[in-house]
């Protein structure tokens, strides 16, 4: 009995490791970005029922796991607020260090608004640097504006 | 007499409203991106001695003021753990909901490591669409790999 | 000198309580919902050229407080995350009882994605009960969905 | 044997998600709104003996999970103090954004005292809108006057 | 120029330590409880104008903070979520061992509901005691039902 | 094999609601009052062997069970700090906005010291009110003095 | 014009270091026990009349100052739940390490109850020791029962 | 298979309970303190093979059980930053009342440096006393000097 | 069916334990040095497949555990943000103490930037000293200069 | 007048920056480490006289600043609990992810104890390299033992 879709998250894990799959090789078999594949296996976003029986064939999964990979999740990847993986803790340093200045330039250009994490893509590729490679990541959220009413 | 950073920028934001000062001409008058630029204005960065007197110049500020911007600052420019203005929040939920994400897709490229947030550039563009303009963001972080010894 | 938008808000709430002044009035002297208005004058919204002059007659302010009116504010209106003020700690109440509830419901009838709270409206008003009159609140959002990629 | 109502909730979880049942049917079945079943459903209100019997049976629960239907129980549906899910974040930023001001227009037009949480009702539903369909959501609770003694 | 009540309560207290005044006094004064007045000296509770001009005068205060006495506070007298003073600890240990029997006891009493901290009165007296007298607190809320709808 | 109070607790809860057991007949069953009773069911306080004799048999426990039930327990029965449940934070709520006053009132009464949480009672009954009975508590609490030495 | 007893605190301090003054000497002055003296001056207890006017013309303290000494202080002298300093870092580790020691050792001597920490007195003194000088303190505090009622 | 010593902590506990051991006994049978035993069977310190053997015949462990007794542990024994049972709250406010007055008198009398929470014993008896029977705790630690270099 | 690092964490800990082996022993099987092979097996290093092999055989794991230790771990080994092991407490200590010296003299020597979390090694070493053994430890991590752009 | 160790830290602070002091001559001039001179300069070691009175000379000080400097200070130099700014965060990543390491091989080559935070003293010197020169910190800590009793 699943209650949660964390439960299918550690299941999809669990078998990753065990069997040496890779999230370009989800990927692929779904047609999606590598991106949003990836997120939506870790229990992030939300599969149809074609992409769920695909995830759960490449992964061995449960017809019910299957059906709670079509349920909207709970989201939120991070244990605890400030994260402590330190990976992604450089991405939160980010947000601490540049944090201000990203909004001063986005309502320098765009006016009072935000730009949106729903509306959003993401595009992640490594950059050959003879000083040492580089991960690049492209970031294209919509700017949705405040309006007086 | 001051005796932190954080008045010096203090200065500066009023000094920019009062002025009606854009921090893309500040850019301009340092030769060096809006990026980098808005973020030392901000307190996060160093200024050399050319350019703060370019910036003392721009904003109006004392020797005192600009001997204060070329002194390494106490980084970081969020009041609390979890921000709570909208723009900047959402950044924090894109860490929060893609960490994870992030996190399995540069070690699955580049195995275990980071990507620096210290060598490290930001580009933030508009980029027009029919269906409501984006905010394009590029981030180029060099990857620093743990090495076993 | 002013170097942020909260010492304005401060100027405006202790004109207010001087001079008596309504909400309502000051809504109806800029010709916008009083909800938008007072969230404006509370330091959650931008307000352009023509209302912050209107504002700043209102409440008797300075040109350099009426420049600060129309640069976008770092928003939030809490202390603390958790807010100890009994009227606004019911609406946070709201949020931790219903928020799962509404959450499976927007889901339901909209499948994977947000109401928007920037595309967003809302109207509070007095409704006669026998009973004891009551709040009527009207909230209003856009959907988001998310897509994948 | 289950030693508190959040077991059931998981029942309830995991049923629905296996046997593919909505919310609005749930409602419909014990002939109350989608808002208020949903959140006794997901633990935050306490039904009546003949309204958990049906609830028992929509599931498939035993005897004892329909006893636990009928405790009150320890109420909250967020696991952390700043939630963490974007649907649900967008409604807690709303009243960090407009707590204030929801706090001075209720004042303004009502004195001193809260809007009830407990003699409340909630009604969301679906207003299309060429833009992009809305979700609306209609508050209503009581006004409760503090009272000097 | 003031800014917001703490302030005023600030002056109160002041006034109070340096002319020596007593709760109970200003109790009499405006003629309601001693738990009320003090409660609203201290910046909990708003003033009618009758009862702010007995209160700015007793205290001594500017027409300015008078204002200010009317205006509805925002409210909670406690400087951190766990209380570290002593003698309001206790209070808080108080709700923390019997938090879950008083609900117990409510609803076995009265269903799914609350007890009003709104519509609510609280009686403090000194019960003499042959072996060290006693803090007797009488407090009285109104039962509120959650109803189903 | 029991290793913690809190197990019994759950064993007691569990066999409360399976059996329809209420409070009041367990208070009855041991002779002494709902209040103290509930409490220490909940795990707050320590029976004696007879007392852990009656309850036992009153919610059918093991051996190991009623042993448990006379050692002293790891105190405390919130979650959280800040309390979610609604009943619940209508008494944190009471100690944050009444906190200061309590405290001014015990010390213009008393002088420095604190009221009681150990050498304490507590009462709670149901007030008739034909404008909606209310929730009567009587707190009794030795006052504790400082002394100098 | 004082509105706390924290900026007494804070002339004490500042006279203290300006002219030298012992701890011991001051508890000397008003013939009380250094512990408790020091307390007293750090705003953790209340004196009286008479001690106050001493530690007045010790510190050299206007009337107000003297006023406000003898008001009950709102307590506790730590800035942060868990404190930074080394020194009182190294009681709260004895809390934390050997707090579950401490509490089993109070029940099996005495039963279900309390150390006082308000009927309690503290004894600090130098212990010469050839591997280096001890501290020693000795702490007493009254057993407090819990009640059944 | 055990992983860390809190399960053997919870062992002994079960035990202790199930066959009514008193900690004084498990003290007398290894021939230490029951300060230091208690605290090293409540998993804060460890045995050396001897004495683990003597408790695990006490409280009838097996030898992988044994084997984790003599494995240095994770220290510390409360659940939260400020702890919530009444008993070692009442240490922790201790702390915190008197926190820096214990710094000022240790400073006072030898300088800058601690008192070793290591180089430390504690003696806990009770005191007869006509009043009310009293708690003596007696601490005793090293001082430890910074030095500079 | 392994779903996550930490439970191959606990396998370690509990066989080393178990068979009484050493960390220097399974650096020396590794050929690696203490430190980073102590961190590795303590789940905040990746294994490559030859040193995972070695590692399963020293501590009898699983095929499916051997591959979990080539997976890059989420690292952070601290429980609570603030650690309570007097042991680890110590360091926290030190970067709290010591934290703005470091960055001060870093600053001064390299100009701004950082001293590398991940191009860094650790060596520690016993001390001998006649006043008692020293613990040594040499740090070393890259300096990483911030680039203007 | 001054009345606290901070407020003398800020005159250190701006005094620097006014006059362009390093630390190493600030070391030089008292003939200490240039590690432990900072400390002591930013508020966590305490200055003999003769040391005070140069670094007045050199800050430029007051006599009551002086003063101050020969005061132990309240020690910790962190604003918040995890450190926001990169270069300190670095270190307490460390701890973070070597936190578990150092504990278990100072216990495998010591026993059960702490390296001293106390007596202790750091060596920070630049490493020249090839590949980018390194910041090389040396950290000496008697190890003291837990003693049973």
């Amino acid at each position: 009995m699943i209650s949660n879709r964390d439960e299918v998250t550690r299941m999809i894990l669990s078998a990753k490791v065990a069997k040496g799959i890779k999230w370009t090789d989800v990927a692929a078999a779904i047609g999606l970005s590598k991106e949003w594949t990836t997120a939506a296996c870790l229990g992030q976003m939300t599969f149809n029922k074609a992409q769920a029986e695909i995830i759960g064939e490449v992964f061995g999964l449960s017809d019910e796991a299957m059906a709670w990979l079509q349920v909207t999740p709970s989201k939120g990847s991070l244990p605890t607020a400030v994260p402590t993986d330190p990976l992604i803790y450089r991405w939160y340093e980010l947000v601490n260090v540049y944090g201000s200045t990203i909004k001063e330039l986005i309502h320098e250009e765009f006016g009072d608004g935000i730009m949106s994490a729903i509306d959003f893509s993401m595009d992640l590729q490594r950059q050959p640097d003879p000083n040492g490679d580089r991960v690049n990541v492209v970031l294209s959220g919509k700017f949705l504006p405040y309006k007086s009413y």
